[in-house]
Order: structure tokens, then C-alpha cells, then sequence
């Protein structure tokens, strides 16, 4: 390497994608961010993330930044990618928003991916005053702060990776009890897919680690269907 | 987050973790360093890796690093994770020796690790004057620089996950035609398991992706093994 060139300086971040479901589509957890450009404020959303500071640990300014901005603690976090394409910070807004909130010069910030895989309903409130997080379907997003767009389309694609290697990481996104319309929804939400509701009903309910309830919904105009958990020990029998 | 503590502002490397198979053991590409600490010259290895210059792309500088220090080109390099730990520079002389190579103060410095799976037996030779890559097995490794120990266990880590997800990752490390026993060979190594033999020739022989040579080897003691060799079409035909 040509050592006369200038090596790059850049600020590091974390950025947290938080995925859940809500029954029927996948959902990211975001924020809300407030800005100010050409003298106009501007209301848009973005991950869960922030600069890292001196002398910390990525893996601890994951958790840090997601407690701080949703309240969430004790997630298990997994880093899954870390983005530094110059154009990730094309548009000028989001350098000046970053140099407001953090007083300083920011020339080129790489960010750290996380990801973590949520029931949805936990309580969601932010440390930092004026937070406020929320729940929106991956599928109907808005233009988002930075590439945080790309970075969720990455995650997604993710999961699927991950899941179809080891199905048993969906259960982290359903309820503890659910139905089988709510798990075959999941299915064909992570991977794309349309699955017949009969096939897929004879095909669960064969499998030892999908554990009827005696308990059925309740308050629904259709008839109520039956509830089922998922054995984690039975799921680790089945596998070699 | 309390925007009066400091910001870490880091320096940015690549490293390009290289796996190759001899035919019995799983091997990583290093190159070898020469660095000066307390007025001693020493010498050891380090993955081929550098520091990002302005305006890089990470991917391009990972590319650019490998061709740089090994010549090896067009290799397809996946970015599998990102090494930020404060102690990954705890010993000075990787510090001191960054700084020389670079005539600069180095603060922290983060890596992004690149993971390829070549066929050993490339031409390799760096561009730059001096540079020497070799071929060192994973399971016998000294100390190396930074936490290029750290990274390479991770990246054989991910190795298995992905393989164990997609077997046909494994012919990467092949070469074009192999006798049954290298592939089992490559198959204890990867999972760290024993497999008996003759199991694993009657299970493989059966796989219609395993297509047999009408080639044996040459120059053997032993009875010359049959030739073999992967077809991604059919391999393809017995997924999902």
C-alpha cells in the first residue's frame, strides 16, 4: 500500500435492528428522530444506534444505546454486519444531525450491526428523555435516517439464512402460546413463501416439539383455535 | 448517553482470513512480519491485513489487501465479522509496529474480518517487495499479531456453521478431483469429528453429486484411489 495515501479516521457506531411479529407481519423496533436542515425541521425514524465512545466495548454499546433509546434490557444481541459504504452518509441531513447531537466534526462513520429476535409486547420505554420507540412492519417502511433501510433488508435476509438452518429460532418471535395460523404467518412472512393452511396444520401438529394446549383464543368471532407451545427439549431430540 | 464523554475515533482495518486444505489439514494464509520493540528486531505472522486509506470502500480494501500481500485475485471474500475489542492491541509491539509501518499515532484500531475458501496450490505472490505469504495449519498455530489467533478460530467457527447449513461449501476447499478419503478427511477437520470409513465411502459413493473419475491416482504405496469429483447441478437437484 502506498503509505503517502491518508488512512481513513472514522467514528464507529452500533446500530440494533430489533426484529418481532406481530401475528401477522414482521416488524423492526425504530425510533424517532427530530432534525433541523435549511433552517426547516424535519420528523423522520431510524434504528436503535449511536457513536461508540472512548474505550468501550462494541458488544456493550449495543446494549447500552438499546437500553438507553427502548428501555429493552437482556436482549441477546448478535453483531451481524458492519456497514462503511461511503454513501451511507450521502445525504447531508444525517451528517448534520449526527454533528448536532454530538457537538463535533463527523467525517466518516462506519456502523456495527446487531441483531435480536423479540416478542413483541415488552414494555418500551427509552432511559433518555424524548425517546420514543416503535413497532413498524419491515414491508411498509418509509425512507429511514442513514442506510438503516439497507440495514434491515440485510437482517431480514439474515434471519431467513438462519432460520433455515435452525427453525427453532422463530419461536423467539412468537408468544409463548400460539396458534398455528400465527406460526404458519411467520413462515411465510421470513421466507417469502405462500403455504397451504391444511398442509401445514397435519405437518406441525406431527412435530413432538409443538405442544398443544388445553386452552383455546378467546373473544374471536371466528371458532377459537387451540394454542401450542414449543419444546425446546423435544426440538433438540429431533435434530442430530 | 452523555454527550460529554469522548467520542472513540478508530482507525479501520481489513483482514482476510484465508482457509485452504492439504488433503488432511485445514491451513490459513499468513504472512510473515518483521517489526523492531525494545531495539530487538522480531518476526512472526499476521493475516494479510491493512489499514483503510480515505475514501475506501471496506469491501475494496479487503480485495486490495489480499492482492496486495499474497496475489491472490478474484477470490470471492465475505465479510463475517467485526473485531473491536480494546485488548485486541494490548501488546505495544502491534501498536509501535502499525505506527511505523504508517508514520502515524494509532488510537484504536477495529478490524473487519473477510473470510474465503480457496483450493491450495495458487500462485502466491504479493505485489509489494518483501512480502511473503505462506500456508500454515489452523491446528498448529504460534502466537500471531493483534488477535489474529481470535479471528481465525471465529472464522473456522463460521466455517462449520455454514457448512453444516451448506455442505457444498466444503468442495471450495477441494481440489477439482479428490479420492473419497481427502473428502472425509476435510469432513473430520471441518466438524472435529471421526467418521469410520467405510460408512462414509458407502454413504458418499451413493450421493449423486459425488460423480467418480475414470482417473486413479498416480505414484501412490497404496492401492490407487479413485478420482471423484463435485457437481453443483445435481447437487443442487437434491435440495429443497
Amino acid at each position: 500500500m502506498d503509505t503517502d495515501e491518508k488512512l481513513a479516521t472514522v467514528h464507529l457506531s452500533v446500530d440494533c435492528t430489533v426484529l418481532g411479529f406481530d401475528g401477522s407481519r414482521l416488524e423492526v423496533l425504530l425510533i424517532r428522530r427530530t432534525g433541523v436542515e435549511g433552517g426547516q425541521e424535519f420528523h423522520d425514524m431510524k434504528l436503535p444506534g449511536s457513536l461508540i465512545v472512548d474505550g468501550e466495548e462494541l458488544d456493550d454499546a449495543a446494549r447500552r444505546v438499546l437500553t438507553e433509546l427502548t428501555g429493552l434490557k437482556n436482549i441477546p444481541l448478535v453483531q451481524f454486519h458492519a456497514f462503511g459504504s461511503l454513501d451511507r452518509t450521502k445525504d447531508p441531513k444525517d451528517i448534520h444531525w449526527l454533528e448536532r447531537a454530538h457537538r463535533m466534526h463527523v467525517h466518516r462513520a462506519v456502523t456495527i450491526a446487531y441483531m435480536a429476535l423479540v416478542k413483541i409486547g415488552r414494555n418500551l420505554i427509552g432511559e433518555m428523555e424524548g425517546t420514543e420507540a416503535l413497532w413498524v412492519p419491515v414491508n411498509a417502511l418509509p425512507p429511514l435516517a442513514f442506510d438503516h433501510n439497507r440495514i434491515i433488508g440485510e437482517a431480514v435476509k439474515m434471519l431467513r439464512t438462519m432460520a433455515s438452518m435452525d427453525p427453532s429460532l422463530l419461536y423467539a418471535l412468537l408468544p409463548r402460546k400460539f396458534t398455528v395460523t400465527q406460526l404458519r404467518n411467520l413462515y411465510e412472512v421470513v421466507f417469502g413463501v405462500r403455504l397451504d393452511p391444511a398442509n401445514f396444520y397435519k405437518k406441525m401438529v406431527q412435530m413432538p416439539y409443538i405442544v398443544p394446549l388445553d386452552e383455546r383464543e378467546k373473544g374471536v368471532a371466528h371458532r377459537a383455535a387451540r394454542y401450542y407451545r414449543f419444546d425446546k427439549n423435544n426440538y433438540n431430540k429431533t435434530r442430530i
